[in-house]
């Protein structure tokens, strides 16, 4: 019978033991720099974005260790990420998974150079995958990009302080938060070497799960205590973000939460191979408590 | 007969027009970031790493369109590493090329992420290189990692206020400027289809002229007036930095350069094509008053 929380903490050792042995040692010259990198990447993150990856591989038939370098990537670019929104020119966070921010302990110049060095390496990671190379680095540089992650970044910060706005609030969380778990989706099929019409369903997949996801996290940042969640919460509100919490509603946001948890489901009936994680990890998302 | 002037000229017009077309306009949405983006990469640069990447292409023979991919792709990463350097927690430069910084028009935390979307845009733009795509993305990432570009940064920074030492100048300068150079005559050796003698030559040829074209700078910095740069001067001896002058001294810097260009020139005997432009490279580069 499948155990979620099993196949969460196995898939969690397993990115952990890889990105360990893929990742330059803390003492690497310069050894400031790599004890930074090591400081963000190995704080006990869910290794959400990598297990998906690994899924989503053998959602079509195929083993977890050909997504291996496209999920140790991904995750590599989803810590830069988070170290270059916690710096004070951002979202200012002192605290991260229960832990002291990059910038908190290495300075801000220090945290900047990391998340620089990171997102490289996660391009670095991205060539040594076997099976469809070029086509998984592009997924990723695109994911990455202007009009992904960053794009979303960007109307993030300057949604704080304006009206509430769907238009403004879908594009946030399609860019920002969708575009990486699409990505990590869609790398792990390609890897296993995925035909078009799998791929299109992981997309609607993991698109369905990555607006779940921002929800989730927005109702959480609005109804969860700061030692749930490790890190400070109500700091939506107190910015005036936009979010699904202030857009729909609590009881309008947990509505959007189960439809999307339907969708995404529903979407993974083409797949050849095992989409139980799939199921299961869609289910899980929208009802994590942290 | 060979014209360096028109060659650079021609090199800079060749790579923006390339660029214009490649990066997304700047009205794109999110339009302030790509704004961001468009000031910092048509701000006048040199183009001296592109034009690098070109020449080396053609150094074996091939024509420099083979290289158009990776010369872009190097131009957007050199772009994104002045605008986090400039950037108040690292250097804190106001002026760039003449003209106010990233952050200085449109704030740290729009400069950071328009930083973070050019080294994005930069491994995109290597993937539609034909040839060698996924050695170019490589070299690429190496170069642009902890232990290359962003490695370089950390030991330059912490080198200010700590005496002058030659292990650590050799460290920033090989990595601080000289990976990016190294990988811009490389990748456009390996879209030729270059074979590993040929790899080899331009690569004691780009080592010389990227330690060459550090030293000229730190001479500059120490000599030059701020109209002559676009940007201030004396900078170096203020922070007590570790350069070329600060270790060797004036006339010693001087000496180096010359042992440097003539290391360069050397280098290119072995090479098939039309080494002309590398040779005047070297040249101009150790001699450059701007």
């Amino acid at each position: 019978m499948f155990d979620l929380p099993t196949y969460l903490a196995a898939g969690a050792r397993w990115i952990e033991d890889a990105l360990r042995r893929l990742v330059p040692p803390a003492d690497t010259r310069p050894a400031t720099l790599h004890a930074a990198i090591h400081h963000s990447l190995f704080a006990g993150g869910k290794r959400l974005r990598p297990i998906l990856c690994a899924a989503a591989a053998e959602a079509c038939g195929a083993s977890r260790e050909v997504a291996l370098f496209p999920a140790a990537a991904i995750e590599c670019l989803h810590t830069y990420t988070l170290i270059h929104d916690d710096l004070p020119c951002m979202d200012n966070d002192d605290l991260r998974r229960g832990q002291p921010t990059c910038h908190v302990v290495y300075g801000q110049a220090i945290a900047l150079l990391a998340g620089d060095a990171l997102q490289a390496l996660a391009f670095e990671l991205a060539t040594r995958t076997p099976v469809a190379t070029v086509e998984i680095i592009r997924e990723l540089a695109t994911a990455a990009g202007s009009t992904g992650v960053v794009g979303g970044q960007v109307e993030d910060i300057q949604g704080e302080r304006l009206p509430p706005d769907a238009d403004r609030l879908r594009y946030i969380q399609q860019h920002k938060t969708g575009d990486l778990i699409i990505c990590a989706c869609r790398m792990g099929m390609l890897a296993a070497g995925a035909p078009p019409t799998d791929l299109a369903a992981i997309t609607d997949y993991a698109a369905a799960i990555g607006e779940a996801f921002q929800i989730a996290d927005d109702i959480l940042n609005a109804t969860a205590t700061p030692e749930q969640l490790g890190k400070a919460v109500g700091t939506d509100a107190a910015r005036e973000k936009t979010t699904a919490v202030s857009v729909y509603g609590l009881a309008g946001a947990r509505q959007r939460l189960h439809q999307l948890v339907a969708t995404a489901t529903a979407a993974l009936a083409p797949l050849p191979g095992n989409t139980q994680p799939l199921a299961a990890l869609a289910q899980h998302i929208a009802t994590r408590q942290s």
